[in-house]
């Protein structure tokens, strides 16, 4: 079938996108869940750290027992016992009395203070002088601190980073449940290009896209297979797009530069059993082609062959759809940085559609400015010099000098 | 030995990181460069694209025929031929002659510009009418445009981003020159610490730190390897240390929170043929008890024991020698972005030492709002909630509220 199909906007596509269900939940050892999605929240299945523990080398003190002592007043403390690390004391505190303790070691029964060991003397075996008066709790962490028994530590969705891990390991989490990762094949057509092995003729390119999205998916968290290069005839991207769609959850093709490839990706993407057009074009530059065929077993999305373009659509409209199967909000630029900085030159646009811009940064009296990369847009070297993106909303005539812009930093 | 030694500044230990040597270059598959650290710039081996291409589908033209053409006088053009993709012409042009091209496709002799296919309508067979006039060079990247043989286009110690990867595809650079990956040995102490798999008693807390550390090695380039718990004696940490220094250009010892450890660490470090006290002590908080011996085998590194300050220790002590060992300068916190904001209340501190405090972000009115974590630094959960860090500088008294900072935020 052959639909007609109006252009649509940005948020549409992400509204689509926001639908979809995240695909199933997988168990993974800790040392792999760096970086995954956890497809259930983190609650705390015991108190943290669970007991009150010093932050300080000191003497575990009942803190009242130092009130009012400083340095031209000392207290004086019986030293009772030792605290050993990792051991609940034995022994039990009562008026003026006190026990050695080190950071990290545990307050015996009825201390709830410590003095730190730099406000003490030591008279003899048994005898401390205090030369500071301590408040309750005063350099300790109490049980709960740091989590108490039941507590959402860490939403579903959460994308764990380095602290999360460490919050995983300090609640007894050997296995985690998160999100398995969305598996993308990738193919690229057209007879102009060669891969990346070869030695281009005069009209001929390199194959610039299979390496530079399979480098985007695995950022965003996806498997790349690569599927090579394809040919620009129906026939050969029908049978690329089958043996993708053979296991992947995503297929990407990009390229088809050439006017007849165009013409036939929507129809060979929706020959396939149920498939559905969801989106064909977008009213967005870089973008424009962008196509969306949902299929039972997966989706289908074409991207601009530019390689600068195909790059800004895929963190646009291919990376929240992204998010959205790994449990995450289907939102775009999920891993850029924003920072302000002002435009140093008018940025004409034509209202109707969208568009992100090129910027180069440079800073200034510890001000961002941005410079637009005018440019060729298909050229790579623009994502090299420039450090961001600048977006001109929908319906606007561009962005003046000396305005205060946001800047979409690109990741590392 | 036992060296005196004076605590020394952050930016001291920056400038011992610089003068390392990065470690030896590698030879990776293009397909395992992403993230990589560039051990040799990349010049272009040949211009790129190297001939002149379409940027649209329309007409390739001699751009002087179209001058003055118009919607109200327009002009017309023989057609004498149709570029095919990924093959140099055959034809040429000559006065008032054009040929179709398609997107990506090369101009052929005498042809310097594309007319766009909106712009034109199609007579007959062999003649179109063309109602716009286009400069030369229109529409048209030229084969230097995105760059020219010789150029240098990425430099030396360049970390590979996606279209770093691409760049580097379009170049036909299969195999690429990085420097290797530093192989971190992770080993924690502290006789209250216990594996994740253990249940706590009373007076135990589980191993946080190797879990953390290896995920932030990991993101900083390395290699990590950890080691496990190690107790808390001379000989059992010198035993562990020795396994490290057997492959790891790098080990990083945490825990040891309890007075005797701390005491016997840099005695163990130094106990090595050859080692050399670099740093013992740094005027910074989190990160004051930090330890850095010299060994001809590795670099032996000592880190605080509470989990929250040792990341943050990490990113500013650790991660610039793992940079600089990558060939990359001896910068902190490589990974974070840095946002100015707003804080929403004082931050009062002792002169003499840097600080970083956790900060919480919240926007308002388009600008970011930092409230400092001030809880207690021992706390997991403060790198949880937080969303970066603020520097106090070292000979300052704090900072004021309403006061704008830059947050280095936690990378995702």
């Amino acid at each position: 079938m052959k639909a007609f199909f109006q252009v649509q906007d940005v948020d549409a596509v992400h509204a689509l996108a926001q639908e979809l269900p995240p695909l199933p939940a997988e168990e993974v050892p800790l040392e792999q869940a760096l970086g995954r999605v956890l497809a259930r929240p983190l609650t705390a299945p015991a108190d943290l750290p669970g007991f009150t523990r010093a932050t300080m080398d000191g003497y575990a003190v009942r803190a009242r027992d130092t009130f009012g002592a400083g340095e031209t007043a000392p207290g004086f403390l019986d030293i009772v016992g030792e605290v050993r690390m990792g051991r609940a004391p034995d022994f039990s505190l009562g008026p003026g009395q006190c026990a050695r303790i080190g950071t990290g070691g545990m307050l015996p029964a009825g201390a709830d203070a410590v003095v730190m060991v730099e406000h003490t003397r030591l008279l003899d075996e048994t005898t401390v002088e205090v030369a500071a008066s301590v408040a309750p709790g005063g350099n300790t962490l109490g049980p709960t601190d740091d989590a108490a028994q039941g507590q959402e530590l860490l939403p579903l969705g959460q994308r764990l980073r380095p602290q999360d891990v460490g919050l995983l390991a300090a609640l007894g989490q050997e296995k985690i449940m998160v999100s398995r990762r969305p598996k993308v094949g990738i193919i690229s057509t057209g007879d102009e290009v060669v891969p990346v092995g070869s030695s281009p003729t005069p009209g001929q390119v390199r194959d610039v896209n299979t390496h530079s999205l399979a480098a985007v998916v695995a950022r965003a968290g996806g498997e790349p297979l690569p599927l090579g290069l394809v040919p620009d005839n129906a026939g050969a991207l029908r049978e690329a797009t089958a043996r993708s769609l053979d296991g992947c959850d995503l297929t990407l093709l990009s390229g088809g530069s050439s006017v007849g490839v165009r013409d036939f990706t929507s129809e060979v993407f929706l020959s396939f059993p149920g498939a559905e057009l969801l989106v064909h074009g977008v009213a967005v530059s870089p973008g424009k082609p962008f196509l969306w065929v949902r299929t039972p077993s997966g989706h289908l999305l074409g991207l601009p062959g530019q390689v600068a373009s195909c790059l800004v659509a895929f963190y646009l409209l291919v990376e929240p759809i992204l998010e959205r199967l790994q449990g995450r909000p289907a939102l775009p630029f999920a891993r850029f940085a924003r920072v302000p900085a002002v435009l140093v030159r008018n940025i004409p646009s034509a209202p109707g559609r969208e568009e992100y811009l090129r910027v180069a940064l440079r800073q200034e009296n510890g001000h961002w400015l941005a410079s637009p990369l005018f440019g060729k847009s298909g050229l790579l070297t623009t994502l090299i010099q420039g450090q961001g993106l600048v977006r001109v909303p929908k319906d606007c005539e561009g962005l003046d000098a000396s305005e205060e812009v946001e800047v979409l930093l690109f990741p590392n």
